[in-house]
C-alpha cells in the first residue's frame, strides 16, 4: 500500500502542526511505502521571497526528520524535484471541467480571506490531483478541509480512464477524524495565522515564558477549577502520561492548586516529551549536508515511482 | 533575434495554412534564430484520442519539412519534448491574477463555439506564456487572433520581474498584418471547420476534381466576368506568376474564356507551385526516420536554450 502525503513548508513547526500532522503521518511509515514530499510549488502561491521559501523548506525538513521521519522506511522529498508532476498537471488540466474547480471551497475560502485571486491559487487541487496519481497512490490521509481535493482527484481518474482507457490508479481518501484539538496560547486554536504558536523546539526560556503566560480565568487557589475548554488541561493531555493527566485533573476538581503550579508542570511536560526529537535535531543540525542527502535520494526514488506512471500517461494521450 | 512559432498539430495542411502561416513562418527562419514547435500539449485541449494525435503531430511535421523549414537553420521540435514548459507554467500561475485569463476573448470565442468549458483551454495562454519565455525569445509573430495572449506574456514578465528581480525577457510581438485571404472551395476563407479546403499535398486526380468543381456564378463564356470577389483569381493570384496572373485578369475583363478553362488553368498552377514541395515530401517519406530525428535534435538543441533559463527562475523563485 503506498500512503502519499504533502506537508506545507510553512517555516518552523509548531505544537498544532506537530500533533495534528506530523504525528499521525509519522506513524503510518510503518503501516506501508509512504511517500512524504515538501509542497514547494504549492509554497509559490502565498511566499514571494526566494530567501524565505528556501529557510522555509529547509526547516520543515529538519523538523520533520527531527520528529522521527525515517528516511530508511519513508521516501521524503522535495515536490518541485519531480517537475513531471507540473506535465501531468497540465495533461490533467485539459479533462478538467471549470466547474469542478469554481466549486472548490478551498479557493473559495482563500478569496474570503482576502487572498488575491491568482490562477496558481485557483489551479491548486489539479497540481495535487498530480501529486496524488503520479505515484500511483492507494491512500491519501488529508484533514476535512482537503477531502474535496481528493474527490477532485478522483474525479480526474475516472474521467482520464474513460477518455484514454484504463491508464490511472484510484486513490482512497482517508479523511482524518478530529486531530487532537490544540489550543494556542489564548486558548484559540494553534495557527500561524492567528499569532498565537507554541513552537516544537524554542529554547527554554521563551518556551517557559510562554507557558507560565497562558491565558487562564480567575478562579483562586484554593477553589476548584473548571476542567471544561482548560488549555492547560488541553495541551497536558498530549504530552503527559495518563496518569500524570488524571492527577491534574483531580487536582482542577480538588481546589487548593493555583494554575501557576499547574503551568510549570505543564512546560516540564512538553519539554520532556520534545527532549529526544530536539537531541535528534542538534543532531541534524551538526551535519549540515544530511538534509539535502535526505531530499535527494528521496528524490531519486520518488522520480524512478513517477517516470513509469508519466511514460503510461504519455502513451495514454498519444505524447510518443 | 530568437523567433518563436508554434504550429497546431491539426492534421494534413491546406493552402490557407500555407500561405496564411507557413510561408511566413518559413521566411523567418533567414532572418534569425527562429525556433519552431508543434505544440501537442496545447492539441490536447480538442484532440482526446492517441492515434490521432500521434499522427497529425507526424503530419504536421512531415509538411513543414517538405514545404521548405530547414532543420539546419531552424530549431523544429515538439513542445512536449521540453516539458519544462509546464514547470515554467506552474510558477507563472501563482503570479497570474485570475482577472487577466477570465479577459481573454479565445477562451470566450471557444466557448462560445460550443468548446467544453475545462481548464487546460482557460489556462493556455498561461502555457503559452511559458512556451514563449523559456527560451528567452525576442519575437513572436502571430496572427491578430493571438495578439492578446502575447500581452499576457508580457504582463507575466513584468509582475514576475518586479516580484523576483530581472528574470524573464520581454518579448516583442509582431501582428501579421492581413496575411493572404484564402478562399475556400465553396468562397469562404478556407478552414478545416468549414470543410472547404484545398489540401497542398492532394493527390492530382481528385485536386482536379476539386478545383473543377469550385463555386462559380452563371455569367455566359463569351461575356466579361466580375473579377472582383473571385475565388479563382484569389487562388491564382497566390500561385501564378504576375505576368499569368495579369493576363486571366484581362481575360476575365474581355470575356470569351468560361470558367472551365480558368480553372484548368489554376489548377495547373497549383500542381506546378507545389510540385517541389511535392517532392521532398517523397523524400521525406521514403525515409521514415528523418522526421524522428529531426525532432529528436530539435528537442536536444530547444532543451539546451530552455535549461539556464529554467534554472534562473528556480533560483529567483527559491525552489533552488
Amino acid at each position: 500500500m503506498r500512503i502519499l502525503s504533502g506537508i506545507q513548508p510553512s517555516g518552523t513547526l509548531h505544537l498544532g502542526n506537530y500533533f495534528g500532522m506530523m504525528r499521525p503521518a509519522i506513524e503510518l511509515q510503518d503501516q506501508g511505502e509512504a511517500l512524504y514530499f515538501i509542497a514547494d510549488y504549492h509554497a509559490l502561491t502565498t511566499v514571494r521571497n526566494a530567501a524565505d521559501l528556501s529557510k522555509n523548506i529547509r526547516d520543515v525538513a529538519i523538523d520533520f526528520l527531527a520528529c522521527g521521519l525515517d528516511p530508511q522506511k519513508a521516501c521524503f522529498f522535495r515536490q518541485s524535484h519531480v517537475p513531471a508532476v507540473t506535465e501531468l498537471s497540465w495533461i490533467l488540466s485539459v479533462l478538467t471541467p471549470m466547474g469542478l474547480l469554481e466549486r472548490c471551497h478551498s479557493y473559495k475560502d482563500k478569496l474570503a480571506k482576502g487572498f488575491i485571486p491568482s490562477h496558481g491559487l485557483f489551479a491548486y487541487p489539479v497540481l495535487m490531483a498530480a501529486d496524488i496519481l503520479i505515484y500511483d497512490s492507494d491512500l491519501v490521509p488529508v484533514g476535512k478541509d482537503q477531502k474535496q481535493h481528493i474527490e477532485v482527484a478522483r474525479d480526474l481518474v475516472i474521467k482520464f480512464n474513460e477518455a484514454y482507457g484504463d491508464t490511472l490508479k484510484l486513490p482512497e481518501p482517508s479523511i482524518r477524524e478530529e486531530a487532537a484539538v490544540v489550543p494556542g496560547v489564548n486558548g484559540e486554536k494553534m495557527s500561524k495565522s492567528y499569532g498565537n504558536t507554541i513552537g516544537m523546539f524554542e529554547e527554554e526560556k521563551p518556551l517557559r515564558k510562554k507557558i507560565m503566560g497562558l491565558k487562564t480565568d480567575t478562579t483562586p487557589i484554593e477553589a476548584p477549577k473548571p476542567t471544561e475548554n482548560s488549555n492547560i488541561l488541553a495541551l497536558y493531555k498530549l504530552v503527559a502520561s495518563g496518569a500524570d493527566y488524571d492527577q491534574m485533573v483531580a487536582e482542577f476538581q480538588s481546589g487548593g492548586v493555583g494554575y501557576g503550579t499547574f503551568k510549570q508542570r505543564l512546560f516540564e511536560a512538553i519539554w520532556t516529551y520534545f527532549a529526544p526529537m530536539r537531541e535528534r535535531r542538534a543532531e541534524i543540525l551538526a551535519d549540515p549536508g544530511y538534509v539535502d542527502r535526505v531530499l535527494k535520494e528521496g528524490a531519486e526514488k520518488a522520480n524512478a515511482l513517477a517516470t513509469p506512471v508519466m511514460q503510461r500517461v504519455r502513451k495514454a494521450v498519444g505524447l510518443t
